[in-house]
């Protein structure tokens, strides 16, 4: 068995959970490398079991290792008895609460006829958290190919481009330069559009002192990078510098902070203060896990009571966004070290005029 | 109130339900034209309203027009109390179950403080099944453009290209052409690959003789297309022509059988003993409706005991599947209408060797 699978279920034994059915598709990549496929990964008592369709079957079959000791079933061929069976002598079988919706829980509970099914509170999500070297290899390519592309748009991008052009490109540039393809829709955002944080690239043209926004990150190997840059088109309005300057010294002051055993709240809040002091609004968390999903455990938030840790892997993100006007971002995909972290996505943050 | 919201309103209140919460997002766009946010939209005794983060605000307000009567709240403004008095004097409240997680369901059971939650069993999503006249034109549109698209590939395609580069032009080419993007990741299948239903692209490169399947679709203000050909490099293998021939013919009675009133079952089963008939396996679904969503309801299953309506708009796709050999799958998005239906993507469908 698979190193990843032995460790769940020593978790799951000491929290006296006998089987598990997971279903969340990140966590059974993490479990199995089965990233393509549509199915369930039953935890059974003495057996690993992955249930999907037919039409999967050949797909995880050149995926799964002797080592993952994983049995691949087809939906259609497994009895009402068979269900029935899985967990038949589990006490209590975990479940993922926060991703199966409440139709799908009350047919695994009629379909398993489980005793007693129990909420596992993302103990694989938690798992997760820590990167293994592999991982971290990963990201820090998924990163690599951030910076690279970061580069070529500096270069690329030119007056009257639209957002949807940018964005394009930057589509293109990831998937015919080693990576997977995007980890997400790329912002691309110019002018007053920089003001929304989750802007959906439009037609809209790039003009003279126009600040440019662009928030973005690749997919290697299943593995995500997340990066933000906030660069300006011709100069930079006089206006916008002061504001610029506080994002930047807010996130340097919060990468500064995220160390092993710093609390997350006490980083979260501090960079909150730094925003807040200036009479500017917080509008989003200050940074998030990534791994095989962009946004992934731990979020930094200020009601997160828990402690970085050597090897955890978290983006860096304050903004400033004034309605009507302009917003400032400025992101970073960071990894936890045992003496203080390593910025992965390295592209400069001074003023970038282009 | 806008057409679409009274209308939901008259049914709730034909099953005894005096207010809603309604959380899927294409739901949410159906009803109120909100695309790019995350929210809730609440259907109460007297008003709607459509809770959201800071960040989405002002683009909701740019969305909403005054007939629509929804009221925009920011969650980070909303009290305990408040929360509690939504739903004050309704008796029962419905609920997505096929979209709320679980323990989602139990926290909105705490906050809403909702006397009896009730599943709505698919509400608003039957109501989406049958298209207006606006909604038909959007989706002929995304047809349109995705068959442009396909003419542009039997020239854009050249030998030795690789899979994941003609997905990245069907994106392109999705992207410059008047849609927003594509409706889903394309799939783009060489050689052995085509028999995987759910490929996704590799750098596999194209040779000759080998079969060609692309499964593309965009989206157009919103609404999607959904087609699928299978094309050959070079020339058609024999053996290859008498599957192709049978799936042709297959899709071709499934499409004369999609009329208003007929049975659903019937025509689904009609087309699997086709199939089947010749001692090939039914790997999927015979289609699905179209439309805010690439797969919506009906869907076309040997269960659906539903009858096809006008104005409907369904995808009709049956395929073979030869494990380690090759697949053929021919898909088009079609309208049902009053005497019979028409095809929305009308890409040839006779042998095409490039």
């Amino acid at each position: 068995m698979n190193d990843r699978i032995r460790f769940l279920r020593e978790k799951l034994r000491g929290r006296k959970i006998e089987g598990m059915i997971v279903s969340n598709p990140a966590n059974i990549k993490y479990l199995t490398g089965i990233g393509s496929a549509e199915g369930v990964l039953l935890i059974t008592r003495k057996e690993n079991i992955y249930l999907t369709h037919t039409m999967f079957i050949e797909d995880v079959h050149s995926v799964l290792t002797i080592n993952d000791e994983v049995i691949v079933m087809d939906y259609k061929d497994i009895t009402k008895e068979e269900y029935e069976n899985f967990f038949l002598f589990c006490e209590n079988v975990g479940f993922e609460e926060n991703h199966i919706t409440y139709e799908n829980y009350k047919r695994i509970k009629q379909k398993y006829k489980a005793h007693n099914l129990v909420e596992t509170e993302k103990i694989i999500e938690n798992q997760r958290i820590i990167k293994s070297d592999e991982e971290i290899e990963y990201i820090k390519k998924a990163s690599e190919i951030t910076d690279k592309c970061f580069a070529h748009l500096l270069k690329y991008i030119k007056k009257d481009m639209t957002e949807r052009e940018v964005a394009l490109e930057i589509e293109r540039f990831f998937k015919t330069n080693e990576a997977d393809g995007t980890a997400f829709s790329p912002i691309v955002a110019f002018g007053e559009n920089t003001s929304k944080p989750h802007h959906v690239p439009t037609n809209k043209k790039v003009q003279t002192a126009d600040p440019i926004l662009i928030d973005m990150g690749c997919s290697y190997k299943g593995y995500c990078s997340d990066m933000t840059r906030t660069i300006f088109m011709g100069c930079i309005l006089e206006e916008i510098k002061p504001v610029y300057d506080l994002v930047r010294k807010t996130q340097t002051m919060a990468i500064q902070d995220a160390k092993e055993n710093n609390n997350i709240k006490a980083i979260v809040k501090s960079a909150e203060n730094s925003i807040e002091f200036n009479k500017y609004r917080t509008m989003h968390t200050l940074g998030h896990g990534v791994g095989l999903e962009t946004h992934e455990l731990p979020i930094l938030r200020p009601t997160n009571e828990n402690l970085l840790k050597e090897n955890m892997i978290i983006t860096i993100e304050p903004g400033v966004y004034l309605p009507g006007k302009y917003g400032i971002r400025i992101e970073d995909t960071v990894l936890i070290t045992k003496t203080g972290n390593k910025e992965l996505t390295t592209s400069g943050k001074g003023y970038t005029v282009i």
